[in-house]
């Protein structure tokens, strides 16, 4: 997908309208049309990355400092006691649009929202090596 | 809960051992002792701060630059074909210790991890509603 065919850019674009939370030189918040909580904003770099780990830091910077202060804001105004901010990184992680965005999802206890947290354990061994494998990439 | 009682405090301070993957000056990176998939890493900022939205802009641009890294070195390492990056702020939204983190958590396809995405839609006028009151408060 290249941003010429991308829903975000042209909403960034103005193209395309949205419920817009927040807007500036670099960055646009919205609304998510499909919220998983009444408040589910998206947080979205003007610019067109697919990847979170592709974004220049200084717009990643820019980026959650945004998302900060709209969950803040969310969380005043829809009474959440919490937030998740999610960004999914290719489609097996959920990822749907092509272009870098972060969930801000309000939330309150119990809603039921991401119940499943599926924490597991490493086996003898496991630790030490995807750590060193993770290293050497670093 | 202060920083004398924090765990991430205390493997900050290099006095609880952790599997570390990273480290700098603000910021230290381990796994999760209770990985969601393998390599599942948490990314921390030495300083200790309870909520994201109130760390201080430098720290989140540091942090969030050290997610983008450490993600796709995790992601070489491990093969994975995508990651999330998450931050839940909160007990209600799945907050367990109350100093600042992300997740990092690899993911390839069909995993079952997060596979419930609990979307919904607003009932008529509730969007404009809630965008008018987060808004107000930004």
């Amino acid at each position: 997908m290249n941003s010429n065919d991308c829903i975000f850019c042209k909403i960034a674009a103005g193209e395309i309208p949205c419920s817009k939370v927040f807007e500036d030189d670099s960055v646009i918040a919205f609304l998510d049309i499909a919220p998983v909580s009444v408040g589910h904003t998206l947080v979205v770099p003007k610019g067109h990355y697919e990847e979170l780990d592709r974004c220049p830091s200084h717009l990643l910077g820019d980026l959650i400092g945004c998302v900060g202060r709209i969950a803040r804001a969310i969380a005043g105004a829809t009474g959440a006691e919490g937030y998740n901010v999610l960004c999914n990184t290719g489609r097996a992680a959920g990822q749907v649009v092509d272009h870098v965005h972060f969930h801000v999802i309000p939330r309150v206890s119990g809603d039921g929202v991401f119940s499943h947290w599926p924490a597991g354990e490493y086996e003898k061994g496991q630790a030490e090596e995807v750590l060193a494998s993770i290293c050497e990439k670093l």
